[in-house]
């Protein structure tokens, strides 16, 4: 597919913001390919995602960038113009649990995930082989429970050489570095395996099976100083029954979990989640 | 259809349970035309339910319990044979919103559930045409809430009165007098419009829309002393966005609340639903 | 909620459609609430639907419709422009199942379809009295199946009469009359009880129980001259066992009916559905 | 887990079976750790599945079936039964697609799928370095097509080797040898691309896009001389829109496929799935 520009817009909502930006764009020889929009009422604030087509564009992506500050400024518009053929560099956290990690991997040998993952780091040394016959490096940062610093500084280290983007964590089960999230801010994906706000914290799915709810989900959220707290990207949900342990809803949770992050965090490489407060708005 | 015996049990967990009941079965004559069993291994419990086929029975009903009370008691059993001819006798407890009650309304009319409904009772008068349309008493009990005793008295009167087996609230929007929830353990249904225990308590697609969930839903649980604990008989959820504001999710969750409340409320009705402890078995 | 206008385009895709509507827009002093596009690359055809707040608009819409026509004209679209304001005028015809004639009437009768339903047309008489409840005229008009004429010349003068804009088939079990279909292309809906093109034409629940399939649905999608072969609005299933009987799929399959139908109907009302050859977008 | 026999029986229905079966299981020290039934009304037959604890077993499960062999007779039982700790003998066979036959590894790999996967057979040779990093021969079969005999005579001979008990066609594409799918009637299992019985045979993803429809799914069945048209295991299906190509079709499809195809699999592995006509009865 040919390269689009993605323009990605938050701002306060008046009249007029679709006609000055598509009149930036069709002035540019820019034609929209794809559009979203919404106002929320509630709060009065506008977003927007276009994705441009390339083709007739007689501007390269700076020039672009240029052109629009003054026009954004005018609006206080928070955005961001990327180009999609310039994909994202994601490093994925993993622990001992293969099966998200696997399904990303996966997903990504296969194309259906529009990214560079130039490494993955785990504080066990378990899902080695399986990383590394996906020619991806392996970092293996074991974290000490007593002194947790060497672990931080060495990640934040591996994630600044490799020029990280966005930061996933495929059941790391560690809480991450705070002065890493605060840097990474809205490029941390997480996913917690209950439907969140229910079951907050460890082992949710022994916490639904004591309460004997009929159905269990996952939540792909980025992560926020407050433990399962931050806003939500998505979630899904499964039926079970009294005939299921929480072994098996641990069993069955795995596919809900992996469907939710590979969904969540391709809507974020392909910049369709804007964070705006603890809520997101997805152009899915 | 012809009529069934429904026989339900629930015991201790031992050898031979199957083999006692069957065989009790068919030394009387009775085909089993539907059989759910379950062994719950973390607290070593049994459940069972059968349907019997009466056709070939050679024994009334009464005479039937009375040869299964010794076995029964040999395994501690907690049991009861019902006959599907005798539908049970539900109160309809219903405030101002309509849709609920509305829906079961329906069901009732063309014979989707089977049941009788002497009356429906609404501390409103607003629902009245609508109930009477279909022939059933609407009984206006207001609740004072500087003193609820008088509409406490004046409801449990009614449900007396009305030989009523099972207690429906349907949007009722009140605590039930706490004499009723004693006497009527495991047989008042309430549908709460969350999916539980996310948002207990008052607004919860308001709660849900502050925190950015992106699925809302409905729970039918049996009512005990705590608010929105009880045993929960069925839950489901549907999907919404960041352009559904609070008030979309209000409608939207109505179709799912209906649903949901019509369906457990179906399976109690069928003597499907077991509770043991805080949590239910359905043999659905 | 005030009054909004609402634009629906359809027409060939090139560079500057959004800019010029927007524009026309924003200089009419309209701002946009609500704005959906889509690019169908296959066909290389345009869609748009914007909502357009009245708030701050100094033109009546027929001065806007006279306005925009030149420009829609360039660009060689299908367009309209209407205003939430004047509700749709609806005729719902129903045969002796009362489950989505009773559900869009509730509907209707609490606020959550935006039309008026100035008649119901029926070739039995069975539900005469549920519809007058809700103060609606009901017309008897019985079908003779060896000479239909009379019946269609009774429809096609009760329509006209009561000045109808949309049809809906809620289970009428009746072919319309074809000139009917014709004058109303798109705005016959109607509810199919199979998750078509499985199950064309009669008995679709039994034909699905013979197949043994294990989820059954509903399809909401317009009239066309061949039978269930018109554009699709929307569909859902659920999910049945080997445990359902025909009969218990009946039972199941008209929740999921009703629930299509309402929201495929809710889509139209508010011209959310744009048929383009036999497909259609929606925008939900 | 402790082994445990799975006694699977169909039968002509009346009454007394259950309780000969429990009164033989108890008589023999068996305690029944699950169990399901059903009685078809419409064909008169019944099925049982019983999972039977063999902790106080005193007989070898030889002796057993000696015991119950005239039982069953009497009863015109067409049955089995198994040992959880004999787990079948399952070949894969796969084309180029990767994304079923990497799921099933996965879930091989991490003791999801209670098997042995002795080898895998491909008419290309592409997924050779993904099913080898399992430590799994694969055999590489190319199809001739103006000969598929040698290839035939190929694979009889790999599935006679490696002593197969079940075929899996994990988007295997090909037509199997006939002899084959007699010689394992209702033992080998395929996922087809769509909500069956809807777009049989080739590119349904695209037939479903040029019916437009609004949910796209898969089907896991039996497979039978006719194409497409064996007894169907599971379906699922998911949401898609306007917005989405057929290549988009086919991306969010391959979900759907491999959980469909698990789940299928997972409940033969664990006989579960009793096929009678045409139709299957899951035990799920």
């Amino acid at each position: 597919m040919e390269p689009r520009y993605r323009l990605v817009i938050s701002c306060p909502d008046r009249v007029g913001i679709v006609a000055m930006v598509s009149n930036f764009l069709s002035s540019h020889g820019g034609s929209i390919a794809e559009a979203s929009q919404h106002s929320d009422s509630s709060t009065g604030w506008f977003f927007m995602r276009y994705e441009i087509s390339t083709r007739n564009l007689s501007y390269s992506i700076e020039e672009l960038r240029e052109s629009f500050a003054p026009i954004a400024q005018s609006f206080n518009m928070t955005w961001s113009l990327t180009d999609s053929a310039k994909p994202k560099r994601v490093a994925l956290l993993a622990s001992k649990q293969a099966h998200c990690l696997s399904d990303l991997l996966y997903r990504y040998h296969s194309n259906e995930l529009d990214c560079e993952i130039p490494c993955v780091i785990s504080n066990h040394d378990d899902l080695r082989s399986m990383v590394e016959w996906h020619d991806i490096p392996y970092h293996h940062v074991p974290v000490d429970k007593d002194d947790k610093e060497p672990a931080f500084r060495a990640m934040e280290q591996l994630i600044e050489e490799h020029q990280i983007d966005t930061i996933v964590l495929a059941r790391y089960m560690q809480i991450l570095p705070p002065a890493l999230c605060e840097q990474y801010a809205s490029r941390v994906i997480n996913i917690h395996h209950s439907f969140l706000p229910s079951f907050v914290g460890a082992r949710p799915y022994h916490q639904a099976h004591e309460r004997g709810v009929k159905l269990i989900g996952a939540t792909c959220h980025y992560v926020t100083e407050e433990l399962d707290a931050g806003p939500i990207i998505d979630q899904d949900v499964i039926r079970i029954t009294h005939n299921d342990s929480a072994e098996d809803m641990v069993r069955q949770g795995r596919d809900v979990e992996k469907t939710v992050l590979a969904r969540g965090l391709r809507w974020h490489l392909e910049d369709r989640v804007l964070v705006h407060g603890n809520k997101t708005v997805v152009f899915a």
